[in-house]
């Protein structure tokens, strides 16, 4: 495990050794018995959709590192989700540093300056599991549209960008205000899954069920973020029409 | 109602005097005493969806013309529904002549060849409200894709070539099996509406409350095709994976 790695590596007592003594809640541990344990990164963690996801796999026992430019920022985001759920399990850092910490990375920044990011923190992605929830969104006065990406989709950005990263999309349509909300689990929604690493994406799949309560959707190969991602802007349209809180399920499913 | 200037403008019997006052069933009567009895054009309603939505269309009491390139072809189909249904409320005729005699056109036919029909049928489809289900999808060995389209979508190019079209776009997402399969109502999937009418897209609402129990939803400006055309792409993949078929749900909507 990548965590046991980096205590060897790193003299003194990293911030991963504090998160690796430190215990899960009982309740936790009841509920997330499959929990493989993953230190997991969240660059972009103190935006909405990062907060409420890094909350939501803390609460479920996870070791998670919030990443944000400012260590200071990311810090105060861990400490209030820490607060919140009654545990240590989260940290913060530098994006870089959560980045080399982690076993896997959740990309869940603004496409404005995605590129750049994926670029700088390539040689900490290389070889890693990164998940990709980034939404390449437009607003005009028709309301939201999906945004046209060169390479098809940031996911496919992310990936071109780090060739050796086993690249995931996923997360898109789970709203920040539904995650950051006080719903146990989010079980009227579905997390689709998209990539060409299928080990990449049954460890997504898994985290998806500590947040749904339900294994993700496997949806197919990454050039499917192509659909998953601006299909948010249906979503956020269907929020300003009707005055909710819009998520995708998938109808017809119950032999998965 | 366009139906009655139809039977005034033609000589003899016309196939709408016959729809129009052919009896629907009292059961259908009851179940949709909302129903604006609209004359409905199915193009393309020989193909696996046009056939399951009329089918739907015409057992929920609609006046249901079938449109084909061969009056026989069309002729044939409607039959097999009428057979099916126990009621004579469909027809077959060519596409010009069913664009001609409806209320409102729904497009139901392959993206190929799309652009050269809607030209040809433009002149009968000025002023009416057009409903375009078309997914612009092609497949590959990595499995099906959403293709690229100039104007952005089907929906958006058949409202290029047809300006005064009320245009939507909705019905994408329904499976030609489940439609044409036994389940009374679709009770489990929802029907996601574009469109910059309100009032064709209120129209296309009412359909699809027949097909899923429900009024569609409305998703946004027309430009929201782009998403919900190739999503297909989406579902056809999930089908595959997990053996199922799929259909989309919107989660988080109890308020509308």
């Amino acid at each position: 495990m990548n965590a046991a790695r980096h205590c060897r590596a790193h003299s003194g007592r990293t911030i991963i050794e504090r998160l690796s003594t430190m215990p899960t809640s009982p309740v936790d541990e009841q509920h997330t018995s499959n929990i493989s344990y993953e230190v997991l990164a969240v660059i972009g963690g103190t935006g909405p959709q990062g907060k409420g996801l890094a909350y939501r796999f803390a609460a479920a026992g996870h070791r998670v590192i919030i990443g944000s430019r400012s260590a200071e920022r990311a810090i105060g985001t861990a400490t209030t989700i820490a607060e919140r759920i009654g545990q240590s399990n989260i940290v913060g850092m530098t994006n870089e540093q959560a980045c080399k910490e982690a076993d896997i990375v959740v990309l869940a920044v603004p496409f404005a300056g995605h590129s750049e990011l994926v670029e700088e923190l390539a040689p900490f992605l290389d070889g890693k599991t990164v998940v990709s929830c980034v939404n390449p969104l437009g607003f005009d006065k028709h309301g939201p549209y999906g945004l046209t990406v060169e390479d098809g989709s940031a996911a496919e950005e992310a990936q071109r960008l780090v060739p050796g990263a086993r690249m995931v999309g996923a997360f898109h349509h789970l709203s920040a205000v539904t995650l950051w909300g006080d719903s146990e689990t989010l079980e009227h929604e579905d997390v689709l899954i998209c990539g060409n690493d299928d080990h990449a994406k049954a460890a997504v799949s898994r985290l998806a069920q500590h947040i749904t309560g339900r294994p993700g959707i496997d949806a197919g190969a990454l050039r499917l973020a192509r659909q998953l991602e601006p299909l948010t802007s249906v979503l956020i349209s269907v929020n300003k029409r009707h005055k909710v809180t819009a998520g995708i399920r998938i109808a017809g499913l119950a032999h998965v």
